[in-house]
């Protein structure tokens, strides 16, 4: 069986999930691919820092050279999160002639155009599951299964933070601030929750959707977006005296000529919708298509092993394309 | 543009949707695939019929062999609807080294292991999206995105027919056989019910996915299976009462040491629980893998356009795979 290299940028969150799935599917991975893959190099700040897990020897490693310029390795998974160094680990990985896998919505959104570019111009693969959604395997469909169609709108539940802290209010009747608090307390928002709760990595998705979607590249930061810091409890009580549900929805319409229109911003969904019952910290994208109709992905958007589900199946499906 | 032809074998409500989006959506399709794709040839049992769309002269033909045994005929899709002759056909068209493309889900599950090695061995692709869950991508989404995971479990409301009779019933108190009557003054079930309101059509189904997700092949009829005759109002309130609503679900899990248990039943489900708000005719297909966690997949089970979505994504999914 051949030894396919692979390297990975960053070992968090993301990272570590990639590589434990690799541990624990291993054989059917084998089965599935016809190849026996090694994350053969990973790129840490510390090689030295212990990570609960049993890593061989030599793997850890502190320079981006040892991954970016190895020439035995055929994939890059970036997992490191940030714009930069991330977007330039990746342009120099494209550039070497290697397929990219990355998790990381900021670097592929600011990024977007050049890097889809530089990946076509190189005939190479550049795939990001993982970057929207998490586990949620919308970009496999839309890719395969779903190219016959043209695309009217999506609607996507993209970011869990939000979503966790407006199912709280609208459960239990929490105030936005008691609700916030809870989901820091879980581990849901961040200490500074700026990016979750004013819809600025919903607005990164929705860019890398539309992108996906409609071929239409929009600057993440130029995407008409109001964050969830505003919607009281009373919104959501009337709301739902109306028999609807508060979200905040990453969207992007399409009109008959083809023009789109495109925001973040918390939307009143009849409760009948599809995506006013997605609860607590999942996500869902809604998209519809002028052959499929209506369709809705549901998952989890976050969380070690569900996003490195994502980045593990976009590696196992290129090596499936290179070698099956 | 290089032309790549294909055969269409029969035009009732799917073969008809995928003729039509291969009209409608034809730019798209060229500029994603790369080719020009003819359907050259359309098996129907009357080439006078007046279908409401117009067809090249010639395409129309009575005799399989016109597609199965025409050398310039890459891709047969099947949308006769029947166990045979639709199976005698696909394993002919295997045969002679064509890729294939079912709609047709009694077929399928009576010959999946056949139909399956059969392609293996002839190292050609079997393509199914439409033969479960009509416009649902999911079997993309298994193909590829989610092959890093070992799944545990699925569950799937996957006939629109039962889901509808069963949401009436839930929705507005009906009773079994006047939510049937509706059905059937909407089209949405047939005059002779047995196939769907037995739960044949969803065993069926849960024998492609078994094949798909577990690698399992059981024969369709020794699934063990309840329909939903036996459900009563009485059911219904009280279900609701225990904050449950009663599905028809297509089940199968795995235990620890790999054991498969399945059926398909009526089943109460938590109202909290994602499947539980899929109504009316709508289908979804509930996941759990190992790594990605719980999934769901929701969409349009049946009609013209969303299952000829299906089949012509197969069909485009392959021409991309051939030659992009």
């Amino acid at each position: 069986m051949k030894t396919v290299k692979i390297g990975l940028l960053g070992l968090g969150n993301v990272g570590l999930g990639t590589y434990k799935i690799f541990e624990m599917n291993r054989e059917h991975i084998e089965k599935v691919t016809g190849v026996h893959p090694v994350i053969s190099k990973v790129l840490v700040n510390d090689v030295t820092k212990d990570r609960g897990i049993k890593i061989p020897e030599g793997v850890l490693t502190s320079r981006p050279e040892d991954i970016l310029e190895d020439p035995e390795i055929c994939i890059v998974a970036e997992a490191l999160g940030g714009i930069e160094p991330a977007a330039g680990y990746m342009k120099k990985a494209l550039e070497n002639g290697k397929h990219v896998v990355t998790a990381n919505k900021a670097a592929l959104a600011a990024n977007f155009k050049p890097l889809r570019d530089l990946a076509e111009a190189k005939g190479l693969m550049l795939r990001y599951e993982a970057s929207v959604g998490g586990a949620i395997p919308v970009m496999a469909a839309v890719r395969s299964q779903l190219q016959a169609n043209d695309f009217s709108e999506v609607m996507g539940i993209v970011n869990g933070t939000t979503n966790y802290i407006l199912t709280k209010m609208t459960e239990e009747g929490a105030e936005y601030a008691d609700a916030l608090k809870k989901a820091q307390e879980l581990g849901f928002a961040e200490a500074d929750p700026t990016a979750d709760v004013e819809g600025i990595d919903a607005a990164n998705k929705l860019c890398i959707l539309m992108g996906t979607l409609f071929d239409k590249y929009v600057e993440p930061d130029t995407i008409p977006r109001t964050g969830i810091t505003g919607v009281t409890k009373k919104d959501i009580d009337e709301a739902k005296k109306r028999g609807e549900s508060i979200k905040l929805i990453a969207g992007c319409k399409k009109d008959a000529k083809g023009d789109l229109t495109f925001s973040v911003e918390p939307k009143c969904l009849p409760v009948s919708h599809p995506l006013a019952g997605v609860s607590n910290e999942f996500n869902a994208i809604y998209i519809t298509g002028n052959a499929a109709g209506e369709m809705m992905f549901y998952g989890r958007g976050a969380g070690s092993l569900p996003t490195g589900s994502a980045v593990a199946g976009d590696i196992v499906d290129i090596l499936g394309l290179l070698f099956g």
